[in-house]
């Protein structure tokens, strides 16, 4: 092969159109695809890909990494982007990234490509992975070469060229959104959605029951966490055992799913200096979240709960914006795990209509209250030790009213 | 009267004993209730402290100030203590012990005394607040009074001291846990629910209806802001319209209490460095930070949004802890009221089950994606531009890559 | 004129041939010229501009408005970029390019441009004001338009084209250096200091007499200040005074320059990704940060203190990047405002051999030791305290201690 | 030895009296001696405390430890209290009280003891040392029990008790000032300089020579780092070479204080709610902060070095209070370890009549400008990416402005 090209290939209409239009620039084209949980045919794709013609097809499986590595330490780190979004797109494209560059090192290829549009956060997400990872790789993003631009103006362009090129794929001209799917959530975005003010309908949430179709009745779950993460899952009512992180994570996502946990609807930024809107079901990630949040109440110190919640938004701004492989995501991760030493014990979860809930919690790193008196070795807690402490916190605020007063007596100019 | 002091009155047996201690002691009592929207019989509170000898009693509306001046500011900004609690107690101490301050001056008392114990936050919140507004007065806190403490070693003491001074009043000697209510919340702690694994039976969410018990039918309302406030409610399935600070939250608080919005389960940090179980149940200030939240998603600019998010975790700690008049709280809170203006639009809140939701939202202030063509004026957004800003962000990624590279090589020994 | 762009000209060779190659693309020319305090012969760059073909020669005294409003309130802010570099030049662009938006909508111009290269930070703190200010101005950079980059590839072909065009301006085909100079620094970069480890000689600082060519004697000098502004300078040895804002600044120059204060020499990280070398001579600025440092010492409240350094560096950077006019910019600058109320005082600085050095402050807003037994209306500093004080703050790390022994001892596995 | 204390102790008034007062008081005493690089006769302070009553003296050199496991950490962190404060003291206190912990734990001693006053830092840092390492030790502090605080009431009747008790101490009424001294620093505080307005004399100044005596040569040096550490200093001037942490910093030390560097005069806040003015000679310490400082200017990623110095001053801040050993003290540090990776080149400082400057510095660990020509692998800098850049980053200047406009031509009310 004289150039070679690793093409993120999902199976669609735009990656099968990339695809060709690769081949007929005479490109070697290795039709890439990762599995990161998504609901997919694999077989269906593969076979796809070949027939468009992919010299080789790749499928890796990278669901178990893709918990372990990715979606744990997020969930540790407290990321959470703009308050709400849990980061589903945003952890699996590094590793989807990664993956490429493996294999085009591994087969040679000089160049890697994706499908991702010139205005989203996707195109930052793999182009970043790809410098950071493989700074010698050539980048061919479509979506940004005028050529492509010029021939493909919109989706009807698309559709007429498969046809053209006979690539048999199931298409229709109108997409009512976007989504990108993997274990962690499903992403809708885009279309009928673009406006902020159009209340999305039932028919937009596919990966959970909505809540109104929910069980009546409240579940409750006991997660157990060591050093920040989950080793078992204890469902109380059937007293079903889930240990393994993908394990756990997968069960995660049942219940969720079943008690429609984990929507949201949001306007976020997009990197490129866009607003867009979001709709989210992260139901696994929903649930791990909240109850490690809670088994970090009691379970961490509150001086390094202070400290990571000042950056924690800072590193879902890293996440989200493409850095994980960057010095800056290594800095704080570094941190993020210090602070997880220790963060042992069980939280129960509560799952209905669509909230999770921590509801009760144990953790033998606990500075907790009533312990407090076992300590007793040194003192315990004196309630009058609180007026010396108090008045010393006082002491500043005292003299700044004096201050004041004096200084409005004086009646000097002010601001 | 030789010497006066002004009582946080709440016509329960502690304050009720307290006041009885201090006219033992000599003072001149005003016992000073403060109406902060908690459910109370405020007449039978008045005629009980005059029982119990106060030589004053003074009730004080603090309502609307309530909602205005502390729980809206709080909300703009977005004062989170610990991820989940929305600080209702914190809120309202600050005000009500300078309410307080504002008596004593009035009537010329030296002393302020309150009934908060030794090892909670409430007694920092009110000492600091007197040590911040009224330096000069002087503060008996009978919780940290060895002299008290003797005399009443538990409950118990505190029952048998109310009979035999005749004091009338109504309680058991088990409490099954202690409350505080506000506008704003009811909480909860102590007492059975000391134990953090102890799950919180139906019995002690008093305030808000149970999400199982409350309605099967999801209600979408409308919060519309300027400036970061809210300035009106519509609600979609009655067509029912409110304005007004006070009159705004009241309705929030009726539609929350109906939809079992608004709890919360948490080991918290307290000040004085021991860890407490709380529950709460917010309403009308969870649904409000849901879409005082979701509006800023779509107004607020993203930078602004950053710094915020960075400092709002330390917003929250200094509510928490009392720092409420500080220089640090005025410090922040410039930045705060400048980020609010434009904060402005609708957002469509979806209540159900528990759960508060934003599904919708518009703004005049937004950059959002569909209006970024009509400010072609000098040029929207061209994707060929990502090329530029990727390879921009992407170098000293590769840069660092190739470092990272190069030391391996050389084989200089890593921390 | 059919169309018309203003030019931030310079009066050097490189905006001269922009000058000029404007005018061959049929543009009408105004040539606009700053001063910010740069030493500069107008007259003649007046004279220059005209003559190479501008239709308006504008000049601009902006020094006074660079003083109060661009230089001041970063010293209140105590913006200091990566630790050292007082951003001399970073403050004057978004003046410059304020003025320059302004003339051209006097004029009706459509175009505004600059001589900025690609590779620098200044093309980014021009365009971003532009942007910020007058959205609708279209922005010509020869700098980045392939034409006129093929047709400069280095400075021979710069000069050629001036000789050609018959521009009379005095260069040498080498240049050993770029400089960039106004009341606030003047800086050195490129050329001959392009290689990190050069170290510069004695030429390459011009504004100031070398330390070891300074005074042998020490100086010192008193500056006063209110809501952290400087409103007055008396100079020890001579009782010399100084008032108003250009005025003091100017003469803390002079006397800067004597004393050889205020020399940098370092690596930055420019905005585009790039670290460069700086040499910065910056008299007055150094000084008068000292000074803002010290009486904020006496005079901030601790905790406000803590927060504002805690995001000085981000002040920094926003300055530094260019987006002095920005949300983010008015966010941070209410709190500095809010910051500066009643820092009130004295310093005495010394300056002695490239040092300035604060040696006493007195201030009226201080919470200082001395004047803490005269508050002790409600009480002082009783050293007992203390013990209150430490035993809570001990609390949580003796139960920290206890965890990690039972940790230890349990033999969990730890990260 | 039925209880035993060990006292830290000095050799001078305060802590012989207290020596003695704790033999009066049965204790046995274990007088301990901390050598962390002070000038100090330890042959007559053992033979001293030996005549008082000691039952045993230990004298522990701990320089070693000092430098490489306090100083340097504290130098990679950029920990700088409140701008210019390089923490000498605070630094070795807890190694000072960790020895003594072990030195408690070794003998079987349950009490440990300290010369701390109730008013300043060094008694929180004792004891929170203490706290954190040894939660089981009883800490008796004479400067705030109440019975020792009554019997000496000044300086006066520390003197005459040590006349009665016939301790042979060299000592004079009046103290001008207290000192603290070690291989860091020496400090000043109290006495005639409790006035801050008041200028320190020369004689004050007593490690390093004053810079008007200093030479008048510059002079040269240059630090080779490793991982953020000094591994080599080499004088130009000598050709002086040396090795070694201790040996290196200890050099530094001679050369600085030849040179005047490191004077600093500040009024700072203390943890206890007090300001107060402190003086400092940290010569080496100073020029390893600024050669540091340097070498991650050229060898540091951008992104790392913003966040590390968002949160140096809390670093500091933790230092100065004494929280050495803490959770928050071990998760920040884990992060700056991180940070240190590949912080290697070397460094060019000139010394010259107090100043500490670099001149020059080297990296192979650098993104310097002049290499990324050779990175061209995947392209190097094209200056055409910046119009991408800027026009991305311009986007929400440019839409904000339009809404500003929007709203102002609206007339709506704005905060």
């Amino acid at each position: 092969m004289s150039k070679t090209i690793v093409l993120a290939y999902s199976g669609g209409l735009d990656t099968s159109v990339i695809l060709r239009w690769l081949k007929l620039k005479g490109f070697g084209v290795i039709a890439y695809i990762a599995d990161v949980g998504q609901e997919e045919e694999f077989d269906a794709a593969r076979a796809r890909a070949a027939k468009i013609g992919a010299d080789e097809v790749v499928i890796s499986d990278l669901r178990e990494e893709f918990v372990t590595d990715y979606i744990f330490p997020s969930i540790c780190g407290n990321a959470v982007y703009e308050g709400r979004y849990l980061l589903g797109t945003a952890l699996a494209r590094p590793l989807i990234a990664r993956e490429q560059t493996r294999i085009a090192s591994s087969r040679g290829a000089q160049f890697v490509s994706h499908g991702a549009t010139g205005k989203g956060n996707d195109q930052v997400r793999f182009e970043l992975t790809f410098a950071a990872l493989a700074p010698e790789l050539k980048i061919y993003a479509p979506w940004k070469d005028p050529e492509f631009l010029a021939r493909f103006q919109g989706r009807r362009d698309m559709i007429e060229f498969a046809q053209e090129q006979q690539i048999d794929i199931p298409v229709t001209l109108e997409k009512s959104y976007s989504t990108d799917e993997n274990l962690m959530h499903k992403s809708y975005e885009s279309g009928m959605l673009e406006d902020p003010m159009a209340i999305a309908d039932k028919s937009i949430f596919t990966v959970c029951k909505h809540p109104t179709e929910a069980p009546d009745e409240e579940e409750l779950i006991e997660l157990q966490f060591q050093n920040g993460l989950p080793i078992s899952l204890h469902e109380q009512s059937t007293k079903n055992e889930t240990t393994g992180a993908l394990q756990i994570f997968t069960r995660l996502n049942d219940l969720g799913r079943k008690h429609g946990i984990g929507r949201v609807d949001i306007v976020e930024n997009r990197f490129v200096g866009i607003k867009s809107r979001g709709i989210y079901e992260t139901p696994a990630g929903t649930i791990l979240h909240v109850a490690h949040r809670d088994i970090e109440g009691i379970a961490m110190d509150v001086e390094v709960q202070r400290l990571r919640d000042m950056f924690a938004p800072k590193l879902a701004q890293i996440i989200y914006n493409g850095f994980w492989f960057s010095p800056e995501m290594d800095f704080l991760m570094a941190a993020v795990k210090k602070s997880q030493e220790l963060i042992d014990g069980v939280v129960v979860v509560s799952l209905y209509k669509g909230r999770a809930m921590a509801v009760g919690r144990s953790s033998p790193s606990s500075l907790y209250n009533q312990e407090l008196s076992s300590m007793d070795v040194a003192g315990g807690f004196d309630q009058t030790d609180s007026v010396g402490f108090i008045n010393i916190n006082a002491l500043r605020l005292k003299a700044h009213q004096l201050i004041v007063q004096n200084a409005s007596k004086g009646g000097a100019e002010r601001l």
